[in-house]
């Protein structure tokens, strides 16, 4: 009965509580939780990150319905993923990606089935007039090949990997920047073990800073400090405790950032 | 059960968990949705076109709660308004005038009876010692009639129609702009009829520009076009497909538009 | 079941989601009340605030946690505080000062049970990780001695009260200012008894400006005047009706407030 809502539709205006009303005229038990819908306009890529920091920590089956869809209306076709992990309702434009990434035996339905969509469907708001019915019906438990049909040709972004160099050192990016200016990279715990478990000092160097070593919590780092951390998805994060690291790097997604 | 609510209190304060809290306290099985609390403060008219584009999407018989107040305290009466989509609890002072235009045999109550606002009722406050308590006990299937007594002189501003000019052209205006900067007009589909019907291409006129024809949905038009659409909500609404259509325009909601 | 979440987490990342998904996770039938979200990055003092606003609106019972936490991961102690109005799950950083001023005989707990937290445990964000799934534990029943032991020591940062003045005059101070630009004061209905019950006209000095008289609500001022008014929550407020007294006064928080 679970059922989450990813958009990019902000929360001035009513297209989000018009997924919600659809979803509870179809199923008036649904317990329906916000991600955000505060994903920047037509926000691929940021809809994707935070999709996938997200959806492990909600019961296994919670459907989850993520609405950033430029192409709505268009040929882009509107999808249902299942994996042993949880459903997930989106638009085919690479959204996804890390889902598939992570679950690479992923079934992917395209959704063609007139029936469960709104009856006065219209071609500019999917959200409300097709993915929330489809997520009510799926939660009264239909089964997917009444949906649409199997497809395997979905889009997908490469989900970037860090580098190794040739001088043996590491480089990777910033993937997202969180409301605290914290700055997250592509580079994983596992990614740094050759530091960590020899004991070597990480060198980190971001814009022309370099940072040394990580910390193991925030305010172990001095107040205005820019400072490295692993964070709590594993990530290694760049942050200024109390402060605001993106400001003082002035640092937007895919800066490069190098550990050795 | 299911209760919404529609306010301009904004999310940085606990006005609306403080609503939250007295109708569960009541009613501990109420299902609450939020429509937004980003209505610009004493914005009647954009709640009034909010609430008119959501409230059929929910169950009938859900109460609305609609809290754009800035007469609180003063002699603007409460009102409790009953019709077969819904329940509508807000001050008297137009915020549903859409719901009388579209509903015009609606029952309209003052709310009177004070053995149903809190004990500690303030004069600053009726979103939560007014409203939300009379919605919690009405949820609880009290009559409307114990709550007040029906009245007729309600305030309602005009909705405003497009107007057919003498060289058979169509005069609306914009009365809304989304998060997108996509501005919505008062002109409805059937309006467009001639056009539409006729295979004529309708030509939009907004601020000196001119829009030849409507798309189907926005990815039709090129990226960074002005372009236009018959939105999901069947209003003539001008767009720019990945860009922002009140930027490019410096568009304002009452600017008029004339289609041709 | 009821559960409210306050933090500076903001609606742009996943933060809040990750815990209502771990909360959900461990307990379906919790009903998740966002409080807000909008702290300022560290906010400690308006946390506080904010949640003094607002507890008592919720059932007796209902466990609140709140994450405003810039020592995470460091010596600052993960507190469960409990008393008749409610349960309160917090890091020890003074975010609950004002329920230990209104509870004096809160029973105050250090979190020190490893089991309940998630097995997942990271060092920076245990609001994910900590309170959330004891949160969940505690909606379930676990007895509070359980999740660890009795202090004495916790942080409390003292409320600061009106002062009398020599010449009989008031001295407070702006603790908070909403959304409406509205300025709250620590000076309560029952400091201006001397002036209500009297008759006499109370005089308000603030950034050099002088209010004469309160009102009895928002829209009894004329449109623009700057004006005061005893609050639905007892506190004196200085407001502009239809417009917004901290720009007009160009106030902070801390500003002192004088009633004479």
């Amino acid at each position: 009965m679970m059922i989450t809502l990813l958009t990019d539709f902000g929360s001035r205006d009513s297209f989000v509580a018009q997924m919600k009303g659809v979803i509870l005229s179809l199923q008036p038990k649904a317990v329906i939780v916000d991600i955000t819908h505060e994903v920047p306009p037509f926000g691929i890529r940021d809809a994707a990150f935070v999709l996938q920091s997200v959806y492990r920590r909600f019961p296994k089956g919670t459907i989850h319905v993520v609405v950033v869809d430029p192409g709505v209306g268009g040929k882009r076709r509107p999808l249902l993923v299942i994996n042993r992990q949880g459903r997930f309702l989106a638009p085919d434009n690479g959204v996804l990606s890390y889902i598939y990434h992570d679950h690479p035996s992923s079934q992917v339905y395209q959704l063609t089935a007139e029936k469960y969509r709104l009856k006065t469907y219209s071609a500019t708001f999917d959200g409300r007039d097709l993915f929330a019915p489809v997520a009510a019906w799926l939660s009264k438990g239909i089964a997917p090949s009444r949906l649409g049909k199997k497809i395997t040709d979905f889009v997908s972004f490469p989900v970037p990997d860090p580098k190794q160099l040739r001088d043996g050192s590491l480089q990777g990016q910033v993937i997202h920047i969180d409301r605290f200016g914290n700055l997250i990279t592509n580079i994983m715990r596992q990614d740094l073990t050759p530091w960590i478990s020899d004991g070597k000092t990480a060198v980190i160097k971001i814009k022309g800073k370099t940072i040394d070593g990580l910390k193991l919590f925030y305010s172990e780092a001095a107040a205005g400090e820019l400072a490295a951390v692993i964070n709590s998805d594993d990530h290694l994060e760049i942050f200024c405790d109390q402060g605001n690291a993106r400001s003082i790097l002035d640092a937007a997604p895919d800066e490069p950032v190098v550990v050795r």
